[in-house]
């Protein structure tokens, strides 16, 4: 299948680009590369070092034989989106491109909005796109388990069927998200679900959990074709973040008491889903949800998994309740269901001390690039964030359209 | 109380603005006046010929003896809007203003974009600037009816108590709406409830039927203090434009089989049920949300009552059914809740046949300004909207916010 992974710069998109392409589809990688400045202006960088998209996929070329078409593309000129789906005609549009941090989306006003518009915008003009030039093209879209906050109920994939005064309905699952960022995912849902019933589009929602891992077997053939690996506190995520504060004798921060439970899954399986998705699409003006993860922890038994995998090899791991900068339960009922696309045929990859060895061994690697003072949270859920944290860029802005006269 | 009208010079923040005066509340009136505009650029404009925001308050001063202070502001402005609730710290702010055309937000991608940005980062903007300087003040947003869409159960007021194997919540009530319009009010519903959980802040939504009706008590004093009236395709809401296609001797023109049912309620009521909501504030952290309209009415009983309204004065009226430009299903279960409202004291003014004649006998006598190529739709749901309409200003956009150079 021809494929365009829009978001192909970045932790997930890359491998997953990579990972389309060694399975056989043809692929086209676009991003608008936002995502390194955004680094620049929060003061982050990858731990372990990436190499340019022109570069990624050269060497991709050379080491599989395999041809991966790169575009720098913004979703935010809807012009250069339409034009993209119009000149590839993909099978399927796989998008990552959003701002994907909840920390960075409560830094401020300004932040939040850029956020908003810039995941909202840009998942419209690719919505229109899709109508204009597209139709057919399924849309696979990540959206996030954030979405639905932690109800007293189980967790349904996407909808739930209520019973209420004597009638019944399958209506979209409640969403209670927890930040600006989580909130533009359920803006996203939103959209697109409206989309497929108005316009007939066909849309793979894939509400994944938090994602763990430093590679695939694809970004492990040659050090320029490693992804991203973020431990810090905007846009590291808590397996990872553990893995580097454990490397670096730093405590594990657990926020709060530790009771947060969510769904997590291996790098190696979210380039899978998106493929499984990709090879089973839903029909004309289908909406679909899966949850796209593999098992729960809570945020202690995470910390626990990385201490005794440490403890195996003699090390002792010291974890430290912090204050929580964000506003959620730190004690409550989960239980979501994630079965679609173990129906698929997903074979997951459970949490083992191996993978936690590697990552710490990766992190060890580049041990010298941490910087500590990113290993502790800055951004605070009722105040913001610090002022050390740059303003969204102005360069980016709501498409302008062409103005036409009015007729009267 | 000292309450700041947002939107005070639409259809529905005028008149709300002068009641709230009327009853002895300190009012100030903020608009960026871009409605007006975009009637320019759509071709379209009130029926009713409307005096400028200063002139109208010169004259309520003279009619009523009372003072409303007149602020032009847009929302846009994260600065302006946090000064503005600095300056007057009010006890409530009553938030219209809000882009609230559905077929508008579907003629284009760009009109689509507009709407969103429009009303979900004004509305963030908002949020920030209560946090700021107003946490305890009272957010009254209007919100609509059509964010519930048409589920086969019944509509609750904004929560459900969902019972799920053998577990119970009281859960968001799920929201399928129907238009870019609709669903940016979901997108303000769920943003604003994230920050009463998150910040404290206090807010009623008023998830608010189709008005009908051409002004209140206070607009009816003397022609300067008129509100605007619509009977266009793109403004003009199901009543009001059949009263005026009835004026015209235009058909009743139906969108599709017309078994559509809605809850609808007088203009009178709306300014009424804004007042209880202020006089009845939430507590600090509580989201609440009251369906504000009075009686449900399928569009084909709308199109009945202002035949037969008509008829008692001996004259026939068509009624045509006509290709629906929408897509939404036209024959469905409507049951929707709004006790809330009547607890707090609302007595309703229900649909009559005078009512329908004070409204007709207000458009027979604007008659010749009456553009007969407004009565029919010119925006369809599937392809958009006509060559005719203008491309929305390039003049508003994202706020810009100050640079501050990054630390690292």
């Amino acid at each position: 299948m021809r494929v365009i992974v829009l978001g192909a710069d970045g932790y997930l998109g890359w491998p997953t680009a990579l990972h389309l392409s060694a399975t056989g589809h043809d692929v086209i990688a676009a991003d608008s590369l936002i995502r390194r400045r955004w680094d620049t202006l929060c003061g982050t960088e990858s731990l372990v070092p990436i190499a340019g998209m022109k570069r990624r996929v050269l060497r991709w070329k050379e080491v599989s034989g395999k041809q991966i078409a790169w575009e720098r593309l913004d979703l935010m000129s809807l012009a250069d989106t339409t034009a993209l789906i119009a000149q590839y005609q993909p099978d399927a549009v796989v998008h990552f491109a959003e701002q994907r941090s909840a920390p960075y989306s409560m830094i401020s006003a300004a932040h939040a909005a850029e956020t908003q518009v810039n995941n909202v915008i840009g998942t419209l003009n690719l919505l229109f796109a899709l109508r204009e030039s597209g139709p057919d093209c399924h849309l696979v879209k990540l959206g996030t388990m954030g979405e639905y906050g932690t109800p007293n109920i189980d967790i349904e994939e996407g909808f739930i069927e209520v019973e209420h005064n004597g009638r019944k309905d399958r209506l979209p699952y409640p969403k209670q998200a927890g930040s600006f960022y989580h909130l533009s995912k359920v803006h996203d849902s939103n959209n697109i679900m409206f989309t497929c019933r108005a316009w007939g589009l066909r849309a793979t929602d894939l509400n994944q959990g938090v994602v763990y891992g430093s590679g695939t077997p694809e970004t492990d053939l040659h050090s320029d074709l490693r992804t991203r690996f973020d431990y810090d506190d905007i846009w590291g995520t808590a397996l990872n973040r553990f893995c580097a504060q454990a490397a670096h004798g730093h405590p594990l921060t657990v926020y709060g008491s530790g009771g947060q439970t969510r769904g997590f899954l291996d790098i190696r399986d979210t380039v899978r889903c998106v493929e499984l998705a990709i090879l089973n699409p839903p029909i004309a003006g289908e909406f679909r949800v899966f949850n796209q993860f593999t098992e729960q922890f809570s945020v202690n038994q995470l910390a626990d998994r990385v201490r005794a995998a440490r403890r195996a090899h003699g090390l002792e791991t010291v974890i430290e309740h912090i204050t929580n900068p964000r506003t959620e339960m730190e004690a409550h009922y989960y239980n979501a269901k994630h079965q679609h696309l173990l129906d698929l045929g997903l074979v997951p990859h459970a949490l083992e001390d191996s993978l936690i060895d590697t990552v710490v061994k990766v992190v060890e690697r580049y041990k010298g690039r941490i910087k500590p003072e990113l290993l502790v949270p800055r951004v605070d859920w009722r105040f913001g964030g610090g002022g050390n944290i740059s303003a969204p860029s102005k360069r980016r802005r709501v498409p302008a359209v062409r103005s036409v006269s009015p007729l009267y």
